[in-house]
């Protein structure tokens, strides 16, 4: 698209001006057809200013969660070389899906700024308002068995974290296995769905639905965002670039075979690991104190017993 | 159905006759309507003869994989509860799968007599020549985790190996994971495919290719046919409906959770247990000695070395 070209443009130029002529020549096309181009920038939020004899100059990008602008500057080498962009979704996960089993290839990221449908865990619903939060989903297609599929989970957590605390520097933390949450509070889920055969994943969706800028009053009790916990709004671009190229770093590490570099990070910032819970699995409880997650991604859970028990899946409480 | 109606009286008044009188004051239609309807049950291959003053008579049932027929004296309790029957599949896995993504309960067949896009382990081909060979897969919803899909696989080519035994009296074994393999030879494929969570699998589609009276010609190299192997044919309903009893029977040992009755009976079936093979996974080869098949599914190997590796996925070869 013209539009893209020229926004690269006058981006490369930075704080410059590129002239009307400048660009008229550089796309071989009339002024007044530039002028169509930047009013059509202008209509998606663009700030784009022109003045006599200097040309157009680029002054500020819009809040949007765009392929061309979630791109910009991205550099990774799996994760989000193909984005889709959507204004509402019913669910990425469900979208990412479909691409999926059409043949879609894998690091491709379908995002939008709603969703009508938006799934957790379990079959829950993920309260997805517009506007302010991420909804985003990964196609993944890592050849492993469908037992391995855990470790996607842990890394893509592991990965939203670090994101969170270099974007805002807020003190995020997991809670086993995947909730991202800051002073108790949970900011992020994540999906991660498989399709596959007994000895083998097809492919892997991991969905992120991450509540940035959210007004707190319009999440689930328990939620909250990020920037109601920072109590400043956080840049919804560079915090999404930056969860894209954590998972493109440690899915790498992950490829390469050293899953216990990922788990020990992981451990670092678990919520739950030294701490006494309660895990419900089945509606089946048991309490303990974790003690370890091991390198296929359970939960080692002392119990009262004294004897330690390996969890696998489950909903975990965190006791006093 | 009326006909389906039609063919149940039949079949209860055993050798029997029935007026045409009697059909049409039971369904309250005309004797012309019955007679229509008998001739729509003769064009679908139902041999029924017609005696004057006496009535109808059925004679005989055609060979063909029909919902009606396959459900007649079943007696299951979740598998085949419905029965969709096709002449002619792309793949039964898909048509499947696509009926799980919709909400189909667990326990629903897919079954035709041809497939023209038939779909083996690890996006291989599975030959599926029409009309004497059965073709079909099961919709399972257990709830477990995914990396518990290996114990599906075993319960199906179980279920089907000891059907094969018990219709045919033909020395079925089972190559792990689950090729059934009657004097060295291949004569059923199972396909096992899952769509999931992390901690949760949606549904489980196991498809089964079985060649049964299939000619061998049309088989690729290595593979035989359950009517080769024994010299006369086989009928494929009753050797359909004891795969399905015997999946009804083993799915429920199953979701008992006594897992580790249905290996012990999966072992004594195995090929490869006590033998010398050589496994293939990700192009690595490994050979030993199996010395057992773990509680989990997974195949037990003794090195060269003395040391034991457990398998998890691969391809098997028996060396002499």
């Amino acid at each position: 698209m013209v539009e893209d070209k020229i926004l690269e443009l006058l981006k490369r130029r930075d704080s410059g001006h590129v002239s009307g002529e400048e660009l008229s020549e550089v796309f071989n096309v009339s002024r007044t057809s530039i002028w169509k181009h930047i009013e059509k920038l202008r209509s998606e939020g663009y700030d784009i200013a022109a003045a006599p004899h200097l040309g157009y100059r680029l002054v500020s990008i819009p809040d949007r969660l765009t392929g061309i602008e979630l791109k910009w500057g991205l550099d990774t080498k799996i994760i989000g070389k193909k984005i889709y962009s959507y204004k509402e979704a019913s669910s990425t996960n469900d979208i990412a899906y479909g691409m999926a089993v059409s043949g879609e290839r894998e690091g491709a990221v379908v995002v939008a700024e709603y969703q009508t449908s938006g799934r957790g865990r379990l079959g829950r619903k993920w309260v997805s308002p517009g506007g302010k939060g991420a909804y985003f989903s990964i196609i993944l297609r890592p050849d492993i068995l469908p037992r391995e599929i855990s470790a996607i989970t842990l890394l893509v957590s592991l990965a939203v974290a670090k994101a969170v605390r270099g974007i805002t520097g807020l003190p995020a933390f997991i809670k086993w296995p995947n909730d991202i949450l800051i002073n108790g509070k949970k900011v992020c889920g994540i999906l991660t769905e498989l399709n596959g055969e007994t000895d083998k994943v097809n492919f892997i969706i991991t969905g992120i639905g991450i509540n940035i800028n959210t007004k707190v009053e319009l999440l689930p009790e328990g939620a909250s965002s990020l920037a109601a916990e920072k109590g400043v709004a956080v840049d919804r671009l560079e915090l999404v670039k930056a969860i894209l190229r954590n998972i493109d770093k440690y899915y790498k590490i992950f490829n390469g075979g050293d899953t216990a570099a990922i788990i020990k990070e992981y451990k670092k910032l678990s919520a739950v690991l030294d701490r006494q819970v309660q895990i419900n699995y089945h509606n089946k409880l048991m309490s303990g104190h974790v003690v370890d997650v091991d390198k296929e991604g359970a939960l080692i859970l002392r119990l009262d017993s004294g004897f330690n028990e390996r969890i696998l899946a489950g909903d975990v409480t965190m006791l006093r």
